[in-house]
């Protein structure tokens, strides 16, 4: 028989995993939100029903997919007190999607252990309209049983699907790649800045990249939004700090010194310093743009 | 009739631009270098000639190419006065593929066209192998009438040929890919480099790369390189630092504040400071991986 599935956290990706595993077929059973009309609206959509009550979500769920914000957000949902998750959780799987510090993944997985459950580490590597599509990038960890058990699941919301290894594992490759991916964004913003700067014909520049050594991900997927501003969010400037924040934590644990990660997370944090964190990634290029500087901008 | 062409500067690059180009059916009649070995070894090679005075290299060619390592090379070889390639150079074509100063290449297609020569600006962004057969990335500037003239030629060299503008623009776009590529190359020794602290697979780390948002052409290049330390040098870490160094000088003439290529140049500054500037630019991760660190190595 099909698991039921409970989804907390319905955000935009927490919502297109919740829509897809509905369309191939699964009962979402269970939504649990901190915004309470976020909850209703997809409950309608859905056919599904929201609680208020995270325990009541447990309660209603065989798997339980949280997508939250924060490791705040994480700590709360799994609190070892008071409402949790981890209320009646014996037996449960959870599906723990959040992009948050590995340490706290470790420490709530050792919470659900202890409440009798078992956790999936499973950090997503790709954006929204791959969560709606079924074809998201996962990246998994922890317990190897619990993977294979709901392997199903994960396959109806994947297109690649990798266990990379025990407690804390797979999101410190999350980190990395989040890392890696910001710095990418943050050289393209300073080459197209100047290339600005300088007169260059930029959709010239950016072909001219993506034949040679200077060619990336980030530039097929922001190159165009940087030089036309089109900065409407698929990952947020905001999420961008954080993540990179993450990957320098561990970095700063293990005494290395990262300077190009540090700089890039000093950027973000500037464009959240500035009021621009709810712009996509690609916004980062409104810092190295000299016609986009605010002192340069008509009063 | 085929232009007879000279070469001037025939380290690596030079010295397989001449080879394809004689392979291809092309007259290389005059080949030039500091180093006097070198010039005699190719000339025999090819059954050129090679010469010890500059004048002697234009009097003996229609079309010099020129690939020479920095600035102060680029102004000697077009001197104003003694030994210099400008000498009787009336009518002739001067093909400078050096990665120098965009201003450099402004100037010496100055004094080019005062001596009733004309330059074509021809920067190559690929590598050894690539100019060895033929398939080098050029972008090319500064005299359209004589880039069109000589246009059999670069095609010969050339898997994509691309005109950018007037002079120094094609100069300027490389110290942009170049700046770029070093940042993503800088960016992934710190991935590979946290990963590895962290105890990660990185041949898995870099797959999982490859998938998402951290990919990058330097991944594909560099990132085995990194993690097998193997720094055979395609690129230097010297000419990294250099060419970053020629697009923060850009950066700085604008009033642009790119921290990312500034970190990138600092690293490799610091490389070529601990000696190992002649590593290839994946070298970089020799600073990012913990147990890679002299403090940490056994005396």
């Amino acid at each position: 028989m099909n698991k039921r599935i409970g989804v907390v956290g319905i955000g935009r990706m927490g919502a297109n995993i919740a829509r897809r595993l509905r369309d191939v077929g699964y009962e979402v059973t269970a939504l649990y939100d901190v915004a309470a009309d976020r909850v209703a609206e997809l409950a309608g959509e859905l056919g599904s029903k929201g609680y208020s009550k995270l325990a009541d979500v447990t309660a209603n769920s065989d798997v339980i997919i949280t997508v939250v914000t924060d490791d705040s957000a994480m700590r709360t949902i799994f609190a070892t007190g008071g409402d949790s998750l981890l209320s009646g959780a014996r037996g449960k799987i959870f599906v723990n999607c959040a992009t948050v510090t590995p340490a706290v993944h470790v420490e709530v997985a050792e919470r659900a252990a202890a409440a009798g459950a078992r956790t999936v580490e499973t950090l997503m590597a790709s954006s929204i309209p791959q969560a709606r599509d079924g074809k998201l990038y996962l990246i998994c960890g922890n317990d190897r049983s619990a993977f294979d058990e709901i392997k199903p699941i994960l396959e109806k919301m994947s297109v690649s699907l990798k266990f990379v290894g025990g407690p804390g594992k797979a999101a410190q490759v999350k980190a990395l790649i989040n890392m890696l991916m910001n710095i990418n964004t943050a050289g393209l913003a300073e080459a197209l800045g100047l290339g600005d700067a300088l007169g260059l014909d930029l959709t010239t520049l950016r072909e001219v990249f993506s034949q040679t050594g200077a060619n990336s991900r980030v530039l097929e997927t922001d190159g165009e939004d940087m030089q036309k501003r089109d900065h409407e969010a698929y990952f947020s400037a905001e999420h961008a700090a954080k993540d990179s924040g993450i990957a320098l934590q561990l970095a700063n644990d293990e005494g290395l010194d990262l300077p190009l990660a540090a700089a890039t997370k000093a950027q973000y944090d500037e464009l959240v310093k500035r009021g621009l964190g709810q712009l996509d990634k690609s916004g980062i290029s409104e810092l190295t743009f000299k016609s986009r500087q605010p002192a340069r901008q008509p009063a």
